[in-house]
């Protein structure tokens, strides 16, 4: 037998999410001012924003060397966010925006908030596990899976981490 | 050329980390006392600590249903206190014990702050991600790979998860 309501709820669910290339591109850009955020502290720029409704209610940005706290990447800090502010660790009906692919510890963390859709700017060739090295937030063998979209703003989440580590090249040289 | 001065660093490294059988159930031991705290305030129980120089240094038992925070998980909440401690987001003569098999989270938690030996007590069938559904503590495409060893304690760690479970359905036949 079919399961009409069941299918009702997740039509529903997927017309919360669609949105609109301009309305991707908007809240991306939240997710870049966050990652400037992590830029003026000398931190690799990568930032994030939990999206409910229509409106952002939680935001992250790397702070690994500030805090010398291995979990303080952008998209643990907003998960964490934004379960403190809706008091529940299922975060079912959000959508993330972060500038760069998540690595393993944050896919996972997406994974066990059950975030159920994903959205990032440039891929991490060395450590991105949301479809470069492998693809955490749609493996079959886990009890959820988000829908992952790349590519949002990708030349600017690119140019904010390649010019970053052009002028700590810089600085580097001009040190030595 | 051979860096002899890399492989004395590993072989010294590699010794630190050689305990005898009864100092792995020692440690374990004390994972699964940080489990039964879960169990008693109605969480599912599941213990770890971080161990450095012989000394347990950091402790954690999942409390995520009390906080209603995602990352409240045993491994997380242990790696972050040691991360504060040693004021370094590197555990990298660290070993974390934990009565069961780390979750895709943690498991990216353990590869993120470098702990090199990690010891388990149960499998995990369901999430299992360090040897059961696949194995990201020892994957070679990241940056870095802990040596994981199953089965300590393995009897006493399954009863601890079964009997929680066993209790909760029975509780759950009287209320209806």
């Amino acid at each position: 037998m079919v399961n009409c309501e069941r299918i009702v709820k997740i039509i529903c669910r997927r017309g919360e999410f669609v949105y609109t290339q301009e309305e991707k591109e908007n809240f991306m850009r939240k997710a870049l001012k966050e990652a400037k955020k992590a830029k003026a502290i000398d931190e690799v720029p990568i930032g994030a924003v939990i999206v409910k409704d229509g409106e952002v209610i939680a935001r992250g940005y790397n702070q690994r060397e500030t805090t010398n706290r291995a979990i303080t990447h952008a998209e643990i800090l907003a998960i964490d966010e934004a379960n403190r502010l809706i008091n529940n660790w299922r975060l079912e009906e959000c959508a993330l925006f972060v500038t760069v692919e998540p690595c393993v510890m944050c896919s996972g963390a997406i994974v066990l908030s059950r975030i159920p859709y994903v959205y990032y700017g440039a891929s991490d060739y060395k450590g991105g596990t949301a479809g470069t090295l492998m693809n955490l937030l749609e493996e079959p063998q886990f009890n959820h899976q988000s829908h992952v979209e790349a590519g949002i703003l990708k030349e600017e989440c690119s140019e904010m981490l390649s010019s970053f580590f052009r002028e700590l090249r810089e600085r580097r040289k001009h040190h030595k």
